[in-house]
């Protein structure tokens, strides 16, 4: 069975095709541009890369190059667009409807339309590509995977804020948490590499890209997550605030006149890492000033690193314990000097530390030593492998 | 050497007259309703009440009425004025200059002025309190007892917020942290209880009233604490919100048309518990309520010691690992049940603890099992004995 992976984005496109037999990657590429000057698709197959530039004017023409790409006789990896069984589409925000993964029919395109508020930047992009696909292939089931689906069965009194409950009832507003669907792949991973069962263990997992977050699981669900009714809550991030005081913003609108769109420019594109460090918002060159002893990475290497810190003893505070943490993401996967810093911080929960098995890194690996109350691990993330899972089983059904 | 502690609000004065030898309370009282209808002073002398109900058109007129109390022939506890050696002013913010109390002079009154724009609400009125003191009691020495002090010296990347930089050299937005008196207080008095030095000890101090914030303390010094900028951060409270995901805001700005002034109100008077629950921002109301199994005082309960846990586990993180936890403040000290339901979930800390000490209370007490790893106490707070040591020590220089 093979199934394609779509997750569209305003302008882009990015897909993978998957033969689910043995899960593996047959193409995957990007559309980029589209609608803008200097459109392109770029398709890669065993190692190769091809580009092709041409006017791409909007996400159905990319859906139908990315057909072509796949179909093509020189570069294809299918001789047509019926060995396709399925699509799996990201959906960023499910609302508090959906729990998982679900067939894509009107009602559902419906729920995700009614969510575009809750999710303004990216829902209408999922929906564009969701149509699209849907007009290039009209008899191939479509699966959407919801990036909140995860953490949808939190209870009530982690999704609930201490602020006057009508607004939950009214605009819906609680906590919903993201990178759902990377949380849920790298916790069960980690329980299939280490032979356990995920229902025994509690578990941290820290998801650490330019966007970052923490999850508590347990009983194989989320319980809590750091990102909240946004993905602006948690962590110190690429350009994100995370957990800031609220009064600072009321007193910066009186102070700079500033208005609510100014207050969200700030905290979710100039903040984090970007804020304190000045220079970038890319962590690599945060810990290079930081080796370089420059002292705004160093401040800004540890905030990011307390906070990490922090959300792991708060949730193993919630858990009573917790028996795995795992790092992911771009930054969780890549460096290791993250991961030392805090791990070299927990060993009061009986977190004994591989500092050597933590610096060669790995795909997959435990990074603590052999006889460690907690584990620590490095598992590297593939949400479109988890789309495409849950995009097979659904379609299965 | 008698000392006199107030506390200046902005219609109100709280003093107590402390008999330093033995650090005894000789009377103490409050004016209430300064320059407002009703105006009124209630003196407290060995378990008797005396009410004094007159026209207190200004504060200096109101330190005036205290003075002729505490002299009075009938239920007067000093001859004179010339009795009092020194004044401790409680002062809400300090700003980043003052990390100790301070003997009161011109600098200091600038610097507390230079501090109304980080505490509109508090240190005006503190402000006219020591002006009222210093017209009525030229020659007598006063001290200033900031509510920030202690936790002046936080490692930088403990009080920096991801958010642009510019903003702390600017205005000096950073956490502050607030309740600083009764941390500092009761850790003290923690280990001085428990004969250890507070030097060896990883603290964490949960002051639990209307107003709540949590501290980490580690070498005798605060180096976290929940409350930030201002005190809304952190736990929920009465009717503070606490932490927050920002956009929850600008979300409702747009939505309902909302100023800062309303989002102000909204998540420092209408929030914590009062938002959760509905009925009442008094702890007492929400446990009482859930007890009877009502299910909006089961949620603020259960996000309420939800946050505590939370923060508690952060700080053990952020110190790796922790000694000592210490509750204190109206709800910390009186309410049984929050501390079970916060401790029952730090087992995992190596925290054994002890149900039935529990229940008992106490002014002071261990209420972990004899060999618990990570000890917890209740502690009575005593801002006021503190002010008046803080002052003696100083005068004494």
């Amino acid at each position: 069975m093979k199934v394609l992976v779509i997750n569209c984005g305003s302008s882009s496109i990015k897909y993978q095709l998957f033969d689910m037999e043995g899960e593996k990657v047959l193409a995957k590429g990007l559309v980029e541009r589209i609608g803008i000057e200097g459109s392109i698709l770029t398709h890669k197959v065993n190692g190769s890369k091809y580009e092709i530039k041409e006017e791409i004017k909007d996400h159905k023409y990319g859906v139908k190059l990315v057909i072509d790409a796949l179909t093509n006789k020189d570069y294809g990896v299918i001789s047509s667009m019926d060995e396709i069984s399925g699509v799996g589409h990201r959906v960023v925000h499910g609302g508090e409807k959906y729990s998982e993964s679900v067939l894509i029919d009107e009602n559902v395109i419906k729920s995700i339309e009614e969510c575009i508020e809750l999710a303004p930047l990216h829902n209408p992009a999922n929906l564009i590509g969701i149509n699209a696909c849907m007009e290039i292939m009209p008899n191939t089931p479509m699966v959407a995977v919801f990036d909140t689906a995860f953490h949808a069965n939190m209870p009530k009194e982690n999704y609930i804020y201490p602020i006057p409950y009508e607004y939950y009832e009214k605009y819906g507003i609680r906590r919903y948490g993201f990178h759902g669907t990377s949380h849920k792949y790298i916790s069960n991973k980690a329980c299939e590499f280490l032979g356990e069962d995920i229902k025994n263990l509690k578990i941290i997992t820290c998801h650490l890209g330019n966007g970052a977050s923490v999850a508590a699981i347990q009983d194989g669900h989320s319980i809590n997550t750091s990102m909240g009714f946004t993905p602006l809550e948690g962590l110190c991030m690429g350009t994100r605030s995370g957990d800031v005081d609220l009064s600072i913003f009321t007193y910066l609108m009186k102070k700079e006149n500033l208005t609510y769109e100014d207050v969200d420019t700030i905290v979710n594109k100039k903040s984090g890492l970007l804020g304190i460090y000045g220079k970038s918002s890319d962590f690599r060159d945060v810990r290079a000033d930081k080796v370089a002893g420059k002292e705004e990475a160093i401040l800004a290497y540890k905030i990011f690193g307390n906070r990490i810190k922090g959300y792991i003893g708060n949730y193993a505070a919630q858990m009573n314990g917790v028996d795995l943490i795992i790092f992911s993401g771009g930054i969780g996967e890549n460096d290791p000097s993250i991961r030392e810093y805090v791990c070299e911080s927990l060993s009061f929960l009986g977190l004994d530390f591989d500092k050597e098995a933590n610096i060669e890194g790995g795909e997959i690996k435990v990074i603590t030593k052999k006889d460690s109350k907690v584990k620590a691990m490095i598992v590297t993330t593939d949400e479109e492998l988890m789309i495409a899972r849950d995009t097979k089983t659904i379609i299965a059904k």
